[in-house]
């Protein structure tokens, strides 16, 4: 089979389950988290090198404050279980602003991974046009070095990306990396994960053609 | 209905279908002119405002020469046929090139349109890092100008995306007016087009939820 090296995970639909269960959209993020844990290992486990999960955007920081808070908490837990099993975590987004939370500012520089771990990137208080603007403050730009110039040029190319929740959209996700990325979408929830889903998009993925548009 | 103020067209999959017919693969770009047209009047009909085709990149251009001939006789048609109904042209790509076509430089500006009739790009000798390149000129980029400093500034935000011919990539049309846009697949190849395809995306473009990442 041929593996993805690098897997880009967007985990949507956390509020849509949680008002499916009867709950506040804010109780959807805590469930997420765990399907987080598994996906990582499945991807490890089939072989893949680098992970990214969508974390949230500085879009996302406009919802209400139970809401933010809620997701906020999510990925201050999930990159700590991330570093807890092993992975070489790296966190991108924009420190600047105060929606940054202080806790993940030791892994914007990526942490030391364990034995057969793999890379995991995890974007928190991201914006596409954020990455972008670093491109101002190069000298020449080009397809070759375009990379090195956006912050988030430790984020390598993207092969295959992986949404959850039903939407056919890319919603700002890493734009350059997803250039050439095949896109897979599951209806169900990200709350509903389970590892068939990473089997499926991996099956899926094996029949592509790669071109890279050659 | 709510209909989408702009559409991408990705018309994938003619060198597929020439093959299907026994033919050499250069021989399906002509057979993508008149589903061209057809999609253009379509759009207009359904009461789109603007329609971006995709016509060939900068790494297309690495295919055999026959292949390039055929694909670039093809946009130079595509454009004819595109200003004799009467839309509003403009053609957007890397004209410092050799491959850019010197037929279509009257195009790089927006040509007038005729009564009843929509704005239409097209991409020739387009390339994703060539559209971003321009940012490192830029004074300071942020997400409410970011799209001004780009070189595809005069091409608005996409809401649809339609790619035909079963792949599911962007493979670098447009990464900035494309963070928000919903993305349909068709399985038929581009030469294969119908209306019918058009009508599909749309009906499901209508029951997607736009939130522009709120």
């Amino acid at each position: 089979m041929r593996v993805p090296k690098h897997v880009g995970i967007i985990p949507d639909g956390n509020r849509r389950w949680a008002q499916n269960q009867g709950m506040t959209k804010d109780k959807g993020y805590d469930k997420g988290l765990d399907p987080g844990l598994d996906a990582y290992r499945k991807c490890r486990d089939m072989g893949v090198d680098e992970v990214t999960f969508y974390g949230f955007t500085t879009d996302n920081t406009k919802r209400p404050a139970d809401q933010t808070q809620a997701f906020t908490k999510a990925c201050v837990e999930a990159a700590n279980m991330l570093v807890q099993e092993g992975a070489a975590l790296l966190v991108i987004g924009n420190t600047k602003s105060p929606m940054f939370p202080k806790e993940l500012l030791p892994y914007t520089q990526r942490s030391q991974s364990k034995p057969g771990q793999i890379k995991a990137n995890l974007l928190v208080n991201y914006g596409w046009h954020w990455d972008l603007n670093t491109l101002a403050d190069a000298q020449k730009v080009n397809k070759n070095n375009i990379q090195q110039h956006i912050q988030s040029f430790d984020i390598s190319r993207l092969d295959l990306i992986i949404r959850w929740g039903g939407r056919r959209r890319l919603s700002g996700f890493l734009p350059v990396q997803s250039i050439y990325a095949d896109f897979y979408v599951i209806d169900d929830y990200w709350p509903a994960f389970n590892e068939n889903h990473i089997c499926d998009a991996f099956n899926w993925y094996d029949k592509q053609d790669v071109t890279l548009g050659g």
